[in-house]
């Protein structure tokens, strides 16, 4: 984003904050911001302040930034919204948040995982948008516009709530996925050789960062379980019509996952 | 495979027989293959004969074929390779088959599925080489080769247990989040909109021909249903530390898929 924020002439200066000083040489190296500073003195200087921290870190830091701004507005970019929101509830600043999830992202992370025009023709949430000042919910829509994304309005609950079924739930068959293979599968070499695009593309999520994607499932960890236990459940269905070899039964499962064709291109 | 032989100049002419009179004449259109005829009229006149229909349909396709040819070569390519072998153990002319299965498809079927230069780079599994003539083998060697394709070597029974990890399994995992997701989420609109690239990786199998996978996950049932014990019990084991909020043994499992990294690029 802050590569996006350069590029497009949105901000005339980025300024990194990062609790890894590798990470933080790293990203001046790349070109991603201009400089690194320790976070008040960054708050200082910054019109707008971007909170993209693994979310126990923004829940925990958040408080602490309100703390610091004068009339700057501050978003995060997390992958769920009613604990970060909740943080601040009853903070005297609370206006000058926005909540945002841009749903764009990789495996990877770090530095090195930027890409460039990674938003373009993506989604991006806002979140209780009522709660929040006009000009900061301006300057943020303003940004998201910039960079190409459609925006959608939805509260910090219904958020949640979707983004177990489209992203969260997603990570988790993947991480089980990975480890089933990694449990039963002695001979690496043979899952090297053999593993094919289909496979991979499943698995692709298993090498997402375990500190970023541990704290995103506890905190929606109510929706995630509701989501799990359905997805157990089918999983189960499967399971039975192996075992008593029910073919049309099977052939029926099969058929109706393929109306996920009509939702996704 | 058809466009593929012919662009290489490893097949003069390319004859197709499809049981889908529509496919037949979209593969003409589509110049896929040179002419269409009927399984006895096209075996006469081929040199090689590719059997690349659902499993069911080649366990018992495949004697027949067999019955048909004189001294041409028959290779399937097929996703499971135990059943299909034994469906012509003792034909006298078993010689003259190769089991194969190239390690490359999309979640699409048909004629207009058909991509050029699909297999370059893959992993192509032979099994079972023993039982084949040595010309035989050679002739499909040297496709496979021509192809740009890399041979592994398997005994049936072996491929059968490694395609349940490296594909089929997938397979199930992506029927039953795209299943869990059109149960759970009945605002499809949300879905459509907010997906993102992790969702559609983990689903896009979920695409995938309903027959032609039935019938695969029939024919390898037993190793299927291994895998997919152990991936059920993997997912407990996140549910689990969703439940007793444990989120040292979340992170630990999730470190542990993360190994993935090291056996796929």
């Amino acid at each position: 984003m802050a590569i996006a924020l350069k590029d497009l002439g949105i901000a005339a200066k980025t300024i990194g904050v990062d609790a890894n000083k590798e990470h933080a040489k790293k990203a001046i190296e790349l070109k991603i911001v201009d400089e690194v500073k320790d976070l008040e003195e960054g708050i200082k200087e910054a019109d707008l302040v971007i909170v993209a921290i693994p979310v126990h870190s923004a829940e925990e830091l958040l408080p602490k930034i309100m703390d610091h701004i004068t009339s700057q507005v501050v978003m995060d970019v997390s992958s769920t919204k009613e604990t970060i929101i909740n943080s601040i509830k009853n903070h005297p600043k609370r206006p000058r948040f926005v909540a945002t999830h841009p749903m764009w992202g990789t495996e990877n992370s770090g530095p090195e995982a930027a890409v460039k025009g990674a938003f373009t023709g993506k989604v991006t949430v806002i979140s209780d948008k009522d709660h929040s000042d006009k000009d900061a919910v301006t300057l943020v829509e303003d940004i998201y516009t910039k960079l190409g994304m459609r925006i959608l309005y939805m509260d910090a609950a219904s958020h949640d709530v979707h983004a177990a079924y489209v992203s969260h739930i997603s990570h988790i068959t993947s991480f089980a996925l990975a480890n089933t293979v990694l449990e039963k599968e002695k001979e690496e070499d043979t899952i090297f050789a053999m593993a094919s695009a289909g496979f991979e593309s499943t698995v692709r999520l298993a090498k997402s960062n375990p500190a970023m994607w541990t704290q995103i499932f506890m905190q929606n960890r109510e929706n995630i379980l509701d989501v799990l236990n359905e997805h157990i459940s089918q999983l189960r269905k499967f399971k039975a019509c192996l075992e008593k070899e029910n073919e049309d039964y099977l052939e029926e499962l099969i058929s109706n996952a393929n109306k996920i064709r009509k939702i996704l291109k």
